[in-house]
Formats: C-alpha cells, structure tokens, sequence
C-alpha cells in the first residue's frame, strides 16, 4: 500500500475510533445531565462495553500496522499529517506498552476506590477508603514503572497529562510560588478587606443569572450552533467533536458569581475546542496542546479578563438591568472589590480565589510527589495534608472531608493531574502579560464590552493549531523564548493586589 | 463447549450489541432533543459508525456459531432460554439474507430521498422526490425478494414490524373497517358539533400544561426513577435499557389537548417498556410484542383511557386548578365532548380523531400493498392518494404536502409499518373489552383518579411479558381464541359515539 492509501485508511479507521469517543462522551455527559437515578447502573455496563471496544479498535493489528508502516519525516515538515502520524504513533506505544490486564485491574480498582470515597467523604472518614487508595496507588506505581525511561515514578504519571512536563521542570517552576505567595497572600490579608455581603445573602434568580451569563458567553463569541449549556452537580466541557462542544454549569440563587466564573471558565475550555482547526476533527489534534495548556484558557477568561476592572466596567451595567434590586447603591468599584475578594480561610481548592489557589495545588503536588517518590505512606496523608494546609494557606481542616477527601481525582487514579491546574495559571498570565504588551487596544475593546479581538487573537495564534505541537513548542510559538514560569503570574497578581 | 456455557457467552455478546443499541439510541435522541444546529453531519457519521460496528457484531463468527450450536427445545417449554435462542436464531437468520451491500444501499438510499423528501413537502411538490422514491421502492422490492417464501412481496415487508402477519389476515381485519367505517363518521357528522373553541383559541402556558401532564403521567404509574420527558417537533418514547425509558413530548400554548394527549399516548408506550420483566434487559426479549401490540397500549391509555368519561371526573378537577380562566364556565360534559370532538376535514393522519384515523391507515395500506404487489407506479401515487382521501374521508388535499407527502415513513424505506398503527387500535379495543367485563371496578377507580389497577392488570397480564412471545401467541394468551378483528374497536365507536 502506498503512503497516501495506508494514511486515508489510517484517517478513516480513527475516524471510527473518534466517532465511538463521541458516543462515550454523550452517556457520560448525559449521566451527568439527564439521566435518570436508576438508569446509573447500566449506564456503567454501556460504557464500559464501549470502553474495551475503543480499546480493541486502537490495537487493533491493520491500525497499528499502518501506523507503524509510516515514516513521520516522510510528510513535509510542520504538516498536519506528520503531526498526526507521530501523535498517532505515540499514543500506540503507549496503548501496548499496558497489558489488558493492567488496564482492567486499574479501571476497576479505580472505579472501586471512587465508591469507597463518596462512603468516606459522606462520614468524612478517610479510614474507609485508606486500604482501596494504597491499591490503586500500588497499581499506578506498576503503570509507572511500565516508562523506566522516566527520571522517577512520578514523572511517568505527569507525561500523562502534560506531554514533557517533569518534577525537575516543576520544582523550578514552582520555587517562587512555594518562597513569594504565602508572603503576597499575607499581605494581601493585612489591607482592609471589602464587603461582599450582597452577592452573598441577597437571592438572584437563577433565570436571570442564566440571561447575563449566556449574555457574556455570547460576548465571548462562544458558537451556540455548535453548543448549549445544561446545568451538573459539577460543571465541565466536553465535546462530541469540534462541532458539539457543550458546557455545564451550576446555579446557587445566593451566590451569582458562582454561576458567572462557571460560565466563564467552561466557556474559556469550549472557545479553545470550537477554534481547533476543523480539519482535525476526528483525530487526536482535535485537542487542546495539554491540560495546562487547555486550563490556561479557561483561567485566562475566568481570572485575567473576567475579574478585571475592564470586563466589569462593560458588564457591571448589563448586571444591574437583570439585578436592580439585589445591587442596588453598589457601584462599580465596589462590585469589582467584591468579585477580587482574597479568602484563604476557606479549605475547598474550587471555591478558592486566584491567588490562594496555587497554594492549593503546591500542597497537592508535593503529597504526590511524596507519594510515588518518596514513599510517603498512605497512612500519613491525611496527617500530611493537614499540615501543608496550615503551613500554606494558615488554617487547618476540621475533617477529612474538608481535607483530603475534598477532591476525587487521586481517588479515581488522577495522579500528576493536579499541576497542570496551576500550570494553566501560569501559562495564562504569561500570554495576557504578551497581550497587554503587544495589543495594549484589547483592554480598550473589552472595556466597551467587545471582547472578539481577544478572542480572535487567541483562536489564531493558540485554538486553531489543537494538539499539534507538544506543549513545549506551543509555548516556544506563542511566548517566545524565556522558560514557562511562574513569573508572570505572581507579577499580575502583586500588580493586581498590591501596586497602590 | 456445554449449552450452559454457551448461553453464557451468547448472553454476554447480546449484552454488548444492545450496550451498543443504547449508545445508538442516545445519539439519536440527543439529536432531536438537545443537539445544536451544527453538529447534525457529525451524529450522522458517529450514528453511521456505531450501526455498522453493531452489524457487524450481530453476524460475527463466533455469535453466529454460537447462537447456532443451540438447539431451543433442550431449554424446558415457554422459559425465557428458549424463546430467547428462539429470537436470537430467527434475527441472525434475517440478518445473514441480506448482503452488505443490499444493505448499504437500502441505508444510503433511504436517507437520499428522506433529504429529498423534506425539500418536496416544503415546496408541495412530490415530483421533486419521485425518483428516489421509486429507486427507494426497487431497493424495498429486492430486500422483499429475498424472502421467497412469503405469500407476496409485502407479506416479506409486513413481518418486520408484525411478525406473522399477512395482507390476508389484514384484508380480513380491515374489512369491517372499510365497509362500515366511513358510514360511522358520516352518522356521527349528522349530529350537533360540540364547540371545542376554548381549547383553540385561549393560552395555556406551557409550564402549566407541563405540570398537569406530570399530574396525569405519574398517575398512570410512569417511573420518574427510570425516565423523563423532554420536548421534540416529532415527539417519541425511546429507550436506552429498561431502567432508562424517556417520553419527549411538545407544547402548542393555544392547543393544550396536543401536548396532553402525546404524554398519555407516550407514556403508553412508557409504561409497556418499563414493566417488562427486568430479567429480559440487554436482549431482544426486551421489547414489545410487536409494534401492533406497542400501539395498542400508546392507544389504550390515549382514546380508551385518556378520552373516557371516567379519566376526565377525575382529571378535569385537576386540569381546572392549572386553568382556572381558561376553563372557566366549562363543564365537565363540556369538556369531555370537546376531547372527543370528530373532525375528518383535517388532512393530517397525526392531528385526526380517533373515528378517521384508521381511515387514513387504510388509505397507506391500500396503496402500499398495491405498490408493492399489484404493480402501482409511483407515478400515480399522488392521484391515488387523493382519490382515497375523498373516499374514504370525503375530502381533497389542497396540495401534495397535506396529501402524499405529510409522513416520512415511506420516504425512509419504512413499507407495511402503517398498518401496524391500526392493529394497535384494534388490539387495544379488544383488551379494553375483555378488562371492562373481567373488571369492572377498574372503571370506578379511574373515575377516582387511580389509574394503578389497570395499569397493573395490563403490566402482569402484557407488558411483563416483554417480546417473549409471538404476536399471535400473545394475543391468544390475553384475548383467548377468538381471532384478532377490527370488531370490538368498531363496537366501542358505535357505542360511545352513536349510543345514545
């Protein structure tokens, strides 16, 4: 076969494997959305028959045979063919080098450990889920080891979700987070803090909070022929190709800006997916460049434009028509203190504001670290996080609940997952400060409510190139030479917080 | 390998194909229920990819060989195991006659004119879809072929969706119908016409509307933990397993009596899916009798039920609390003549009483069956079309879009369907007979608003049985010897519509 049939067949046989995903997507979504209570079980049984046929077709002999039969360098160089070879042949060394046995021990023990976590959480009882934890954590320390080529255990789990990214990379990253924050966060709590009691115990209807965010997400330029947002316990961003990328969020009628930084954020994941090239749809670069790289979109909008005095001054107005009342003799200065309210004390890494939440994932990453690592033993963490928690943010949780079981994600076998969340932090003020630099005008147009040069800036130099290039070399196009680091960040936020 | 294994394996394959039904299934009903505009070209080729993953699973080697290798009659008479393997042996037998290519052609074929359709009836013009028809109609016609021994070509059509039934059989249970059908509807036009204007004109709003249809459904004993309802142009019941059975539904603000009567109709449907036996999940068995037997119980609970003078005491009450303006000086007698009010002048087979509707099935069947065994040319369908109408109905579609072009059925491959809607009418009458001579008392509690001993008495004595049996066994195990007929359906008319 000739290298243009062996890739259309390669094209279309992940064709098939992107259209299964989708369908994966959707009972997920839905069970998330709709579905009703009793229908939970066979869902579980759906998605799981839909699992291992994904997993059959993407080790299937005539896919891998192909994909091995091509050389990348035979396609021109910066091509998306040779892209999609090498990424295709990436994923399958990875998807062989994990028995099946592997693969089902870690999917069912995950699944089991998350059950025995919602029990923990409720009663808020980390004992009861100590034992399911140290399995799957024994089990992702096999799958570890299946990538000797890794510096360390842990730096096999973080690959995973940030192509490239290593403990050694994110120490140094981390290093003026762990010395400088604690002191800016201090400093930040010792100025007069503002009153943000109205949006706190007035109620705003959930009705009206919907047409202002639908008003700002339309603002953003989010394509609602190809999306639509529903309402989850959890909100999140999914797609089912580049053409149906959906976004979730939550209503709680007291607490409006909730439901406002939800829409924010999800809709700054869903711009990244409805701007990828659309050529890549159904195949592996119909993605962002990493999570890191996806998360610093949806901070980038939630924290750099959508908590900014510019972003306010256009939609504090539209606000106050669907919330007269409830804001009443609030001006906007005092709103826009409001929405920048700095609050260390609370324990929950998602309710948390901009500048403690990177505390939040320092105490994650080096639990983790220590965990695969070090051989920190499962025993000590509740122990561990407790004392990272004072250390950190000050405060000490008053259970397990609002300690270490806050979170699923280490629960259903998410380790190394948690960096990328301050990595997009990261990530993201190091483009807004490019920006601001480079098209000081943006701030001017958000200001006056027109947010599409931003946005059209971004999908051009970052949505449209998907999962093209390695996060590395994302990162070189947009940002140039200088190191991905934390200094960008803690500049925004000294400037933010602290410059008067 | 011994018939226990066996069964085993086969059970765990079937378990997957239907995983993979229901993941079909979702996709559709997510596309006419929440999909935006956009994303139409995507579902397409994901519902495209999963149904040729899921064919080929059906007539895999081994589940061939397998299903193969059993002899029913080693399972004891009437278990489950035998008319499962049963069901298994005679889908794989269909399964295996038709190529992959007739098949291919039928589905590509099918979707060409369905496109074509949708541009005819928009412009009222059937010459615009006529040559897909008849290509659709070849392609209907070879598939008849392969199932010589069929008495006719559409007998081969009629057992997909009616097992066992023939045009003979039809032609004897149409026949009253036909003779004594049309004189009914002339003698109750002849009588005074009840003024129905207050359920036309006034609005109703939906959310309203909505909450006595939740009234009405949850009285019915639909499963909130196992279903929803949701809103669609073409409303639906599907279901994605037998713990996840959804009703969609749709409001016309000024036609409160539409979204009222397609929630009765679908929660038929609803009810019937929900309560067959739960050991039957994953399998064929799974489903209905028939699509006769579905019917009837959509129809059952719709006119039988739904349009009684019991259901309304107990209902009006009820539907006067959510109208109280709208209804205001309505009586109940007012009221119940206006949900029965006849009126044949309507084109449209969906929008027509309960008195024309099996004149308009029958109008389909005459044609479909002439078409398909007397050589009718698609050509002088519209004339014929019209022709019927005035026959049988005493009117003349203004054009083709009101005429011949008002269902899709046809103009997606779907031949000897039709009658099927019918033989619910009838099914239905004569089950409602035989309960309100066995049962008596069943009438005075829907007069108090408990629907619960019907709708028990109809899911141990149907609905449990799931599609264990043959349409013919399972009439004969609910309605006895007598051969299924058009005659208690025609007695009910008579009796309630020309009594007194």
């Amino acid at each position: 076969m000739n290298m243009q049939k062996s890739l259309d067949r390669i094209r279309e046989l992940t064709g098939e494997i992107y259209d299964l995903k989708a369908a994966v997507a959707l009972l997920e979504w839905d069970q998330e959305v709709y579905m009703p209570c009793n229908a939970a079980e066979g869902r579980a049984r759906q998605m799981a028959t839909l699992a291992s046929l994904l997993h059959e077709k993407e080790i299937s002999a005539e896919y891998a045979g192909l994909i091995e039969s091509l050389n990348p360098e035979s396609f021109p160089e910066d091509s998306a063919e040779r892209h999609l070879v090498l990424k295709l042949q990436k994923n399958l060394a990875r998807n062989r080098r994990i028995s099946a046995s592997l693969a089902g021990r870690l999917a069912g023990q995950a699944a089991k450990t998350q059950s025995a976590w919602m029990e923990a959480k409720a009663s808020a009882d980390f004992s009861r889920v100590e034992k399911d934890l140290k399995e799957l954590i024994d089990l992702k320390k096999e799958y570890a080891s299946l990538f000797p080529e890794a510096a360390c255990p842990y730096d096999a789990l973080l690959d995973d979700y940030e192509e490239g990214m290593t403990s050694a990379s994110l120490d140094r990253i981390f290093e003026p987070v762990r010395r400088e924050l604690p002191d800016i966060l201090k400093e930040i709590l010792a100025r007069p803090q503002p009153d943000d009691s109205f949006v706190k115990e007035n109620i705003y209807s959930g009705e009206d909070q919907m047409k202002f965010c639908r008003d700002v997400v339309s603002a953003m330029g989010y394509d609602w022929s190809c999306g639509r947002i529903d309402f989850t316990e959890h909100p999140f961003t999914t797609n089912f190709g580049l053409y149906d990328v959906r976004i979730t969020t939550k209503i709680l009628e007291k607490v409006p800006l909730s439901c406002i930084f939800t829409c924010i954020h999800e809709c700054g994941h869903a711009l990244y997916e409805q701007n990828i090239c659309k050529d890549f749809d159904r195949t592996p670069l119909a993605d962002g460049a990493s999570l890191g790289f996806h998360e610093s979109q949806s901070r980038l909008w939630e924290n750099l434009v959508g908590r900014s005095a510019e972003f306010w001054h256009a939609f504090y107005p539209v606000l106050k028509k669907y919330f007269p009342k409830q804001l009443e003799g609030i001006s906007e200065k005092a709103f826009l203190r409001a929405v920048n309210n700095v609050n260390p004390g609370g324990m929950i890494r998602t309710e948390s504001d901009e500048v403690s939440y990177n505390l939040h994932i320092l105490l994650r990453y080096d639990l983790e670290r220590a965990l695969f690592n070090e051989g920190l033993s499962v025993r000590d963490l509740p122990g561990c996080w407790n004392e990272k928690m004072k250390e950190y943010l000050g405060v000490r949780p008053a259970n397990d609940s609002e300690g270490i079981l806050q979170d699923v994600h280490w629960f259903c076998g998410l380790f190394g997952y948690f960096p990328t969340y301050a990595l997009g932090n990261f990530i993201g003020a190091a483009m807004m400060e490019k920006i601001d630099r480079d098209h000081p005008e943006f701030r001017q147009e958000i200001s006056r409510g027109n947010l599409a040069p931003l946005k059209n800036y971004l999908s051009e130099k970052l949505y449209c190139l998907g999962a093209m290039y390695s996060p590395a070399e994302t990162w070189r196009r947009i940002c140039g030479d200088e190191a991905l680091s934390s200094r960008s960040f803690l500049c925004y936020l000294k400037q933010k917080y602290l410059a008067d």
